[in-house]
């Protein structure tokens, strides 16, 4: 390693999506083609990977293309991920240090961290540092979550692959339910956290024979059970099988999670959401006496690859790409968004903001894009999500199943 | 429709699978080409549909090639199920003479009906009563069950599609599970009532890189809690992440279902199975302290045909169109069923069985195709799975969606 060496380093962090390790992807192609960069180096679990000294050499790992595209469309993370909240310089100043004598060490000119807004709140602590201590780095965001909650983009990578599972499930479902000539009201709950977005992708299953879901439960209106009951009986006066799409993340009035686990709060003060359909089937048991099915989706919707959207697998590398470039050209503390220039046909611009508009910040769904009674989604929300379903992924299949890219180092780190 | 007509019945019955309307389709495709059979009709709603007089005309519907191949990849029944168990005769005579009334007024001289285990009982009374009363019809079982648990036929239509899908989704999870370097234990379960085929399907996702699930609980062998905690912890002592997939209709050593629902028996006294990885999560969490977190396929495992086995889609036409051949042939009151010639390469002939054989019984797994511990399975019950998933289904998407066969006059149906 020459002292004049430019290395950059990227990492992964917060819940899996079919499209982060497209993003990683976009970061490992960009890098080995800008001469300005010389070894793509990997953290292994996020931020913490940092502080353990636990790095991959991507570089050497990916000097194949056809590797860099089995990677694109493999689910989860490539790299492992972390829920881990750096402390404030004052709660924890030596964290920093040891972070910056990493970077140091291995001569880290670039960092691209892949994330959430969690992620983001990382990203913003480190350039701080770094702009502080006048330290040559460069550290950007490259934004990634099924929930679609960042602020200040369209939308995130990782969305558009999960609302295509969500709308296709929601599809299938319809079809099995509909089969049984009985009453009855089947729950699908859907991610999402604090924010609808993920759910109301559900209503994308519509089509000229299905009008499922039924009704539509998003974290943006608060959840009334009363109100929840007279609209499953006001659909049954005209429907037998009635699909409701309710988000894990709803509240009642006081803002109380409806989930029925109270789960301990994880690292960032989340609650474990999960549960929710569950709880809303022994409501519903309670008051209306007909078959009743909760179907939780879970982590299925956020690492079903097989069924990555194509737009949303493209896009990720492209921002990821582009997250290169802009710090090659001298941007930091910056995360990388996409902007909406127009839907028919469908084109966006990718361009940057201060990570300081997206950190612990969470984007809702505008009231106005639900309808007034809260249990459902008005057309512009559809509208708005459609092009980010389109397109499939080509995945290879090998003796029946999908072929990833191998994680080798996480499960051989698994065994003690 | 003239006196010398001779027109066919065909229904579906019992739980929906992927390739259950691939079965119908072959009904469809043989008639049509059969001299011997003018017009084919479908039942809606199984049985029921023959009581209630509810039929369409499937010669008219299908007659384009384009609509039979939609059908053939299209999830859960087009024709609608049910779950009904006919009254012997000596209970219920007047609904004989109903159905063979049925009969009479469409010159139905075939009747196919496509199902599992009740519906061969179905297919059995109305087979006997045929004969003792000198009926000119053929009656033919088609089996179907994800289950896979019909006696003396290699396997069922529609496992190869569930098994497909459980092994893909075991491995999309495992990426997910590994990402995470903390200690977690992720349990799914699987259906399949009382016999763990289905189950054991989740051990076809182990590759070079990944050996989940680590454990493997079947119906077959009684389970014990706290040979299962121990079973963990053994794990638990080189792995981080454990990774376990559990039947529905695990029982304890009295016979007594693990499951948590207490929830009523249906119309054949089956226990409606849900809500066993629910109850192993409490158990685990009375004793570990670790992230723990259970995955309930649900419905999505008989309905995802986004995923279906080209294998098994293609068999279940081709078995269904044998079933016409024999009929007309002469054959009543069989069940087509498939014998494995051959494994590599895997071969079957397809031939019939008495249906009595079939009614109401249930295949379990040998008990030597699972490990002495009754915590995994043997290589024998892998091999024999391995050529049901092969082979991937060419879905159409339109809009970002796969495209089925509109089920119409079942939504239309659902309205009253």
């Amino acid at each position: 390693m020459s002292l004049n060496e430019m290395n950059c380093l990227v990492a992964q962090s917060g819940g899996p999506t079919s499209a982060i390790n497209s993003s990683l992807s976009g970061v490992i192609e960009a890098s080995l083609e800008n001469s300005s960069i010389n070894t793509i180096y990997g953290a292994i679990n996020g931020i913490q990977g940092v502080l353990r000294d636990e790095i991959l050499n991507l570089s050497e790992l990916f000097d194949k293309p056809s590797s860099i595209n089995t990677l694109k469309t493999t689910p989860s993370m490539f790299l492992g991920s972390c829920r881990y909240k750096l402390p404030t310089q004052e709660d924890n100043l030596d964290e920093y240090k040891r972070i910056f004598a990493f970077f140091d060490k291995y001569n880290i000119k670039f960092f691209f961290y892949i994330g959430g807004n969690d992620s983001m709140d990382t990203v913003l602590k480190l350039n701080n540092y770094a702009v502080e201590n006048n330290y040559d780095i460069r550290i950007m965001g490259i934004p990634k979550t099924i929930d679609n909650d960042l602020m200040d983009t369209d939308h995130t990578p990782g969305f558009g692959s999960a609302a295509k599972y969500v709308a296709t499930t929601l599809l299938e479902i319809s079809h099995d339910a509909y089969c049984y000539n009985i009453p009855s009201v089947t729950i699908v709950e859907i991610m999402g956290r604090n924010a609808g977005w993920l759910t109301a992708a559900s209503a994308l299953a519509r089509n000229d024979y299905i009008n499922t879901p039924d009704l539509i439960y998003l974290p943006e209106v608060a959840f009334c059970t009363n109100q929840f009951i007279a609209d499953i009986k006001e659909i049954q006066k005209t429907k037998k099988n009635v699909i409701i799409a309710v988000s894990e993340g709803i509240k009642d009035e006081t803002g109380q999670y409806i989930s029925a686990t109270a789960a301990p709060n994880d690292s960032f003060g989340h609650a474990q959401l999960s549960g929710t359909g569950h709880r809303l089937e022994q409501l519903i048991k309670e008051s209306i006496d007909c078959k009743i099915r909760s179907v939780e989706l879970n982590v299925l919707q956020r690492s079903a690859a097989h069924i990555a959207s194509l737009t949303d697998i493209m896009e990720a590398s492209e921002i990821a790409k582009k997250a290169v470039e802009f710090a090659v050209n001298g941007e930091t503390g910056k995360m990388v968004t996409m902007h909406r220039t127009k839907n028919a046909p469908y084109t966006i611009e990718i361009t940057t903001i201060p990570v300081s508009q997206v950190a612990n910040k969470e984007k809702k769904i505008p009231r106005e894009w639900i309808n007034d009674k809260g249990n459902n989604v008005n057309q512009p929300l559809i509208d708005y999500i459609k092009p980010l379903i389109q397109g499939e992924v080509k995945t290879e299949f090998n003796n029946g199943l999908p072929t990833f890219f191998p994680i080798t180092h996480l499960t051989q780190r698994n065994h003690y």
